[in-house]
C-alpha cells in the first residue's frame, strides 16, 4: 500500500513538530517542506525537500495532504484559503472568536474544487473541544469548566516583552488549585477568568531598568494581567535560558453533571505536555489521516475535529480497532 | 421538528437510567417500554406504555431508535441481532472479548434490513474505549492504561454471594495509587492485573458461619481474587443496605508517550460517577441521537462509537458546535 504523502507549509516550532512526529508513523511519507524564505537559506531537521511557497502548484500531483503550520494571527487566515484551492489542508487556527468566519472562508475554497480541509486541529481548538463536546452531549445538563496550564503563554510573554527597561520575558499561566478541586467536587461554582488562573512571569530586565516600575506596569495591563493575581520574578538572562527554555502547556476540561436523584458526575481530561508544539503536531498528523479518507470517500469542504470519525485517525484496521481498542 | 422516538427494551436499572435521563434532552420523546414480563405486573417511573416483547413488530412504524437495556451474558447477543431486523439499536454489550462476534451477527441483522446498530456503547466499552483510541491515534509510540474504579463489581460481589454462608455482599474494585502515580509520571510501568487493583469485600454471612473460612475461600478464589491484594470486611445486613446501596464508578485512562527528543506528553481521563447504570444510560441516548442521523444517511449496519463523528451526538447544530465549543 502506497504511504499517504504530506507536506509540511511554514517551518516554525510547529512545523518542526511534524516533521519530527510523522518518522513514528507507518502510512506517511514527508514530501516537501514549503517555506517563503529562500529555501536555500532555511536548514531543516530531516532531508526532505524545501521548496519556495511561489511553486505550490507545481507540486500538484505529488501531495496528498497539506499540514498548514503558519501562525494564527496573519498567516493562516490569507495561506489556508488560497492553499485550499489546490490541496487537502489541516491547520491548527485558534482564534476562537474567528473560527466561524475562518471556516466560511476555507469552505469555499475547499468546496468549489474537491478538497477537503480540517481546520482549527490541535489541543485547543481540538482535543480540549471534543471534550467539551462529548461531555456535553452525554450530562446535557452539566457545566463544563477549561482550565490552561501549567504553561507558557506566548500572547502574555510578548505582553511583558513590549514593556520599556524589559529584555526578555516568559509567562506561566497556572490553574489555581481551589477552583480546580471546587469544580472536581462538583461544587459548579461560578468562576471569573482571575479566579481560575494566575499568572507567574519570569522577567529579565536591562541593566539599570526599574524593577518597580517594570512589575507595576506588568500588574496593571488591562486584559492581560490587571484581572489576574500575578507574581512578577526578575532573573538574570543565563537563569532565563536555563529553566525557562522549554515549551511546557496542558490543563484540564472538567464537566461536571448530575442525573437521576442528585447522582453528581464528573468527567475530566487533562493533558500534561513537555513540549505543547509537538503534541499540536501530533494531533494535526492524525488529522491528516482522516483527512485524507475523507477526502477519498467525497467528503469535501471544511470540516473541524467534530465532523471525524474517531476511527479515522488510527492506523489501525476497524477490525482492529474494535477487537483490540473498544 | 419532530422528535426522536426512542423505546427501551428491558427495564433494569439501566432501563431505569435511560427512562430518567431522556427527560433532559430536548429533542427526543420516550414512546414505549419493552419488557419480557407481563406488562401490567411491571410499574415502571413514567406514563411510558409498557408492551410485551412480543409485540415488537406491531410498533415498527412508530419508532425511530430501539434502545437495549439487557445484559451481556445472555440477553443481549440473542435479542439485538433479533430487534435490528426490525429497529435501529443501540446496545452496551460488555464481553470485551465477544465484541468481534457480536459485531458480526448485529450486522448482518441491519444490514439486510437497512438499519443502524451501535453496539457496545457506555463508558467501557464506550468513552474509555474512545480515549484509547485518541490517544493512540495521537502518541502512537505511547502506552495507554485503564484503570477501572473505585467501583462496584456485580460479577465480583454475585461471586462472593455464591459461597457458602454468606448472606448478601459487595465488593468495590480500587486502582492502586502508587501504580496510578507511576503511569501519571510518565513512567510506563510493566503492571500485572493485581498492581493495579485491589479489591474490598463487604460480606454479610449468615448466623454462625465460619468467618475465616469465608474469608480464606474469597481470598483464593482464583480468577476473581486470588492475583490481588484482597480485604474483607464483615458487616451486618443493615450497615450493608445503609453504606453501600449505590453503584458508585469510574476509573482512569491514561496514556503516557514522548515526542521529539525525550519528551514527555501525558493524556488522561477520567470518570467519577455516583450512578454507573445512569451514566451509561447518558452515553446511550446520545448515540441513540447519533444513530438516528446516521440512519437517514444510509449508513446501515453495525457501528461503535468509533464510527460516530462526535457532531452526531449533540442536540445542537454544526454552526453552534464551532462556534460555542470549538
Amino acid at each position: 500500500m502506497s504511504k499517504i504523502r504530506i507536506a509540511i507549509c511554514g517551518y516554525g516550532n510547529l512545523g518542526r513538530g511534524v516533521e519530527s512526529e510523522i518518522t513514528k508513523t507507518g502510512d506517511m511519507d514527508l514530501v516537501a517542506v514549503f517555506t517563503r524564505r529562500n529555501p536555500e537559506d532555511l536548514k531543516i531537521n530531516s532531508n526532505t525537500p524545501v521548496v519556495n511557497m511561489a511553486d505550490l502548484e507545481a507540486w500538484k500531483d505529488k501531495i496528498d495532504v497539506m499540514i498548514m503550520c503558519g501562525g494564527s494571527a496573519t498567516d493562516l487566515p490569507k495561506q489556508v484559503p488560497e492553499v485550499a484551492k489546490l490541496y487537502n489542508t489541516v491547520d491548527s487556527f485558534d482564534t476562537h472568536a474567528k473560527i466561524p468566519e475562518h471556516f466560511e472562508t476555507v469552505n469555499k475554497s475547499a468546496e468549489e474544487n474537491k478538497k477537503t480541509s480540517i481546520i482549527s486541529g490541535g489541543w485547543d481548538p481540538g482535543m480540549f473541544s471534543l471534550m467539551r463536546l462529548y461531555a456535553s452531549s452525554i450530562l446535557t445538563s452539566g457545566k463544563t469548566y477549561t482550565f490552561w496550564g501549567k504553561g507558557v503563554s506566548q500572547g502574555h510573554s510578548d505582553a511583558i516583552r513590549r514593556i520599556d527597561g524589559v529584555k526578555n520575558a516568559i509567562q506561566y499561566t497556572i490553574p489555581i488549585d481551589e477552583a480546580v478541586e471546587s469544580v472536581r467536587r462538583g461544587e459548579n461554582p461560578s468562576l471569573s477568568t482571575g479566579e481560575k488562573h494566575l499568572r507567574e512571569c519570569f522577567v529579565v530586565a536591562e541593566d539599570g531598568a526599574d524593577k518597580d516600575r517594570i512589575e507595576n506596569e506588568i500588574k496593571t495591563m488591562p486584559n492581560y494581567f490587571s484581572d489576574y493575581k500575578t507574581i512578577v520574578h526578575f532573573i538574570s538572562e543565563e537563569e532565563l535560558k536555563r529553566d525557562h527554555n522549554k515549551m511546557p502547556h496542558g490543563g484540564f476540561v472538567i464537566h461536571s453533571g448530575e442525573t437521576g436523584n442528585g447522582n453528581k458526575q464528573i468527567i475530566e481530561y487533562s493533558l500534561k505536555l513537555d513540549s505543547n508544539p509537538e503534541f499540536t503536531a501530533s494531533v494535526l498528523i492524525a488529522l491528516a489521516r482522516a483527512n485524507y479518507r475523507m477526502n477519498k470517500m467525497g467528503l469535501y469542504g471544511a470540516k473541524t475535529i467534530f465532523d471525524v470519525a474517531p476511527a479515522m485517525l488510527s492506523e489501525k484496521t476497524p477490525e482492529a480497532l474494535r477487537k483490540e481498542l473498544l
